[in-house]
């Protein structure tokens, strides 16, 4: 049994924006979400990833390089078998990045509502 | 004055699988996240959006198409000056499908740490 372990590029980019350049880009495709989606689960083999797309192989290898190359799966072989895992830290960074913009936004929200509720109570008086 | 609002083009997408493709694009450029960073403060002028970044300013207004067409960004016209809001609903969307993968490994994890618990137990007794 021969083992071609690929490690994710992440470790290899110069920083967090290269990170959430690769991550964002590879997510932008409803093929490579659901490869995602199904390696949430637990590993699988690209067989397996196959069967819900009605696309060839060749186009399927080359969504599974995208998401390879953007660090959000490794693939191992053994035999004749190419088995996919997730690497969760890289959605996780992608989701950090979002929440953190999101917050800003909200808590601007939050104080522009508070200062409007003081308005309001000084008007009242 | 003459105002010339910008609808985000939301409302017109298929399905949700569109406003991913979208969004996910759209934040898949260091330039396009910086502008998204500075708008989730309060919306800006274009041409204090242009300040912080080493690049023309039909550059910049092409980066803004992108956020505009993605529905992440609003922009209005006002005589010569054209303001940038934040659409935050199409981040948090972003945000959902991202959280709620991670979720799914994560409760795969508790699973098998809960499973492998209690195998360490049986073999204990």
């Amino acid at each position: 049994m021969t083992e071609d372990e690929r490690s994710p590029i992440l470790c290899h980019m110069a920083n967090n924006d290269q990170v959430l350049d690769c991550t964002f880009a590879a997510l932008a495709d409803p093929t490579r979400r659901a490869i995602v989606a199904r390696l949430c689960q637990g590993e699988a083999p690209v067989g397996e990833l196959a069967r819900p797309f009605s696309i060839g192989l060749p186009t399927l290898l080359k969504h599974i390089r995208v998401l390879e190359d953007g660090g959000l799966v490794t693939t191992r072989k053994a035999g004749r078998v190419r088995t996919c895992t997730l690497v969760p830290d890289v959605l996780r960074c992608a989701d950090a990045w979002l929440r953190a913009h999101i917050d800003v936004w909200e808590s601007r929200l939050d104080r522009l509502e508070a200062h409007l509720h003081q308005l309001k109570k000084k008007d009242l008086r």
